[in-house]
């Protein structure tokens, strides 16, 4: 094959497998959303063929000897087309690696998985869900013997969230972590708190619908390119750099969760939207990695969203729509009971501080499911013990225990690392962006064009065409986890007055 | 190739065709409910994919191996698969008839000519839409010639619509309408008409979308299988038949528009929501034609749901949602409102009695502009002489004259007459009904249950497994449109005391 018919065929592979992503995320988020109750069944058929599809052509004879023949060209290429070809012949490499049968029905399996746990978490019922999440870890494992048998089978899955990153290297960033945090969450917790309660007053959902536009404003989210919808747990779904989605939820006695979701939310959408066109509908369009993905939901959330300049820029609007709620509250009240810290049972309603000892039970939990030392049948017992060890809590059911998140229902073992390594990248990229220019004057005003520019410039732009690793390392620099506790360390000294 | 490959061959070409209608129709659903404003670009980029994807299969060597196969074993084929082998010879056929770079470039017409023709109906210009209208119709004898070289061209077209009708079978049945209907609209006209002015009060969104909820209660319709959204223009989408979602249009002046609406959209969902479940995933499942389905959405909507005993059941209800609009009003004064008949310029807008002379019109139009008998220049001429003609209106201008449907841009000629048939095809079932049960007594006191089992006994569960045809002769017994015009006589004598 010419190298002209070899790039035009790259393109055309790639066009073909954004079409059938983006038929899967429109299946997906029909039936997390508007799709009536008792209709995944016919979505899953629709959604296992088109995964049958995705795989026809992932390894196929055209996109092996596209490979080939680029791979025969290998010096003539540019860095563009150098990373598709990277990437896809490293995908096939590990599809080919797991039958075509097993693949379609993994996806129907996570398809049925999905609903299932959505019963089982409602009625807390993990017998329900249990047989679903056992065949959910057999496929895994099998999976993960099939992308590297040379690994341990989570290292290989690890491995596909966040290239590079395995049980060696988690196991001294929690190590750090919990040196350094739990005696920082002991001295917290001697304080007295601030009050909260304002927080649970009545919010109508039309009132925070609004907040949330303001919001989404407010990050620079053009509404254009970028729809907001309601679900039971808030995600991300994005089409292509001009088409994203988030979702939120409402509580009406709580003020802070929306709000938050919707900063974090709003932190992956931004990344998603500020990917360079030049690899629209490629293999390097969108984010590069769930940890990247995260360092950017968790720097607006948490970095922006709970610093005092940001909550007195915003504070104002707040007030306006929420005169009667917050009308004997300051901007400084508020600021301290966003930023409340206490181990508590639910992750994403977890504060800045303790929410990575979440993670570090999820990842303990997963590392030992995965690894054979643990099985599914114990998962609850395991849970509620590690909450009790590490956060002192008593879990009172598995709704409120390890039925509470989604990732697992879904297929995915291996991800909850990177939502720690994620606020970790992000509180290096903020020392270094403190380097570069006035980080919180224009916060305080409102404007975060000058961030939203920084990361564009340092991480968002280049979506696939860096690896994930030298995205890190282009925003900051050389990894070290001692960033983000010395950051946390300050915040919380101060908040508490330690 | 085996039977028992074939079969298992044929039974996985129908599911792939089945997972990629549900995904063009999930990217259609999105985007005109949910999807942010400029994201049509994105999206078409993955439905071209995806049309092509389907035309692979199409007309690809696995699909015309599995039927030369299966026409081998022709004398062994049980109903249901002949049936499905003779479906997809006939797709096959059709789709491989016309030149590749001819369907391409028709594709292409029909794309620029939707856009020129939204943009000629808003300035009223048949001029700009002119040179489009005439490649159009070029197109479309060309295409007839391909499909059927034996066919007078608009025969050809009509069958493509609905199998086995054509021009001498319609030529029969508009006459029979013409007599009948054009001295009855002549006589309803010169009678005073009813109140309609209550209709227009203020009817907020809220209160309307409960109303629906209740509708499509009455209509049987399970909400854990039927969902219903909010468009500009109202339809009915079907995944599967256990995954069906209609949507509608409210306006707050206008009680009746999306009234109607729901139960138009639901006597469509109501067919495929009763389809057996032997056909699902294959391309028997759902409705059989246009001219089917039209019969049930419109059975319900002007049948049932504008009958006295109906509306009489409903009553309640509406007065209990609309205490302050419907204060006093009474269920007889709703009736006639809801009922009154008028000539006028709008096909989508106009009345039970009025609507087929409407669809007569175009049917005569496009019956000269295919035969040749009619040059695109004097179209405008024909459509305004042929409304003074049949309703006596004078067409103000070509915006609400031969501009006001979308039908043409989009390529379809013949597709017309399929709306009175389906109102003459359930005419005649109601007739038929009446023999075999009490119809009237349950409707008035809300109960629908016998008629939907009436209905799906005769016509939904079949879907594709019998011929357009054999399920009107199922339901209708031989087809007299006297039935229809003798229902409309009966009515609207009655309504208007002639």
């Amino acid at each position: 094959m010419e190298l002209k018919q070899a790039l035009q065929s790259l393109e055309d592979i790639q066009r073909k497998l954004y079409a059938y992503n983006t038929a899967s995320s429109a299946l997906y988020l029909d039936g997390d959303t508007v799709a009536p109750r008792d209709t995944a069944e016919g979505r899953g058929v629709a959604l296992g063929i088109l995964a049958g599809e995705q795989h026809r052509i992932m390894t196929g004879p055209e996109m092996r000897q596209t490979l080939d023949a680029l791979a025969a060209h290998e010096g003539e290429l540019d860095r563009l087309h150098a990373r598709q070809a990277e990437e896809l012949n490293r995908s096939v490499r590990q599809l080919t690696r797991i039958p075509a049968e097993e693949y379609m029905a993994y996806a129907q399996l996570t398809n049925q998985a999905s609903d299932v746990w959505r019963r089982a978490k409602q009625t807390s019922d993990f017998a329900l869900f249990r047989p679903c999440l056992e065949k959910l870890v057999e496929y895994n494992r099998r999976f993960a013997g099939y992308y590297d048998p040379d690994k341990a089978p989570y290292d290989a899955l690890l491995d596909e969230y966040e290239r590079g990153v395995d049980m060696g290297f988690l196991d001294n960033f929690f190590s750090v972590l919990r040196q350094r945090l739990v005696p920082l969450i002991k001295a917290v917790g001697e304080k007295p708190q601030p009050d909260v309660s304002f927080l649970h007053r009545h919010y109508p959902v039309e009132q925070q619908r609004r907040f949330s536009d303001y919001l989404m404003e407010v990050l620079g989210l053009d509404r254009a390119h970028c729809g907001i919808g309601e679900t039971e747990h808030p995600f991300t779904l994005n089409f292509n750099s001009k088409d994203v989605r988030i979702t939120t939820h409402y509580y009406e006695d709580d003020l802070a969760s929306s709000m938050y979701s919707v900063i974090h939310e709003g932190g992956h959408a931004r990344y998603e939207l500020d990917v360079s066109p030049e690899v629209e509908y490629t293999v390097l369009a969108g984010g590069v990695s769930m940890g990247v993905h995260e360092s950017q939901s968790r720097f607006y959330e948490n970095i922006i969203g709970r610093s005092r300049p940001f909550i007195e820029a915003v504070w104002p609007k707040m007030r306006k729509l929420f005169p009667e709620q917050l009308g004997d509250v300051t901007a400084e009240r508020f600021y301290r009971a966003v930023n409340r810290a206490q181990p508590s049972l639910i992750r994403t309603e977890s504060d800045e501080l303790t929410n990575s000892l979440h993670v570090m039970i999820r990842y303990e939990i997963e590392k030992a499911l995965i690894g054979g030392a643990l099985a599914v049948k114990d998962v609850p017992g395991e849970w509620n013990r590690l909450y009790k060890e590490y956060l002192g809590v008593d879990v009172p059911d598995d709704a409120h225990g390890c039925l509470q998140d989604s990732h697992w229902s879904g297929g995915s073992f291996g991800y909850f690392p990177s939502y720690a390594l994620g606020s970790a990248y992000g509180a290096q990229m903020l020392a270094n962006m403190e380097k570069d220019m006035d980080v919180w004057g224009p916060v305080g005003r409102g404007d975060l064009t000058h961030i939203t520019a920084w990361l564009t410039e340092k991480v968002h732009r280049f979506g696939g065409l860096l690896t994930p690793a030298q995205v890190v390392a282009n925003a900051c620099g050389e990894f070290d986890p001692a960033y983000y506790t010395d950051y946390l360390t300050k915040k919380y000294t101060e908040l508490y007055s330690l």
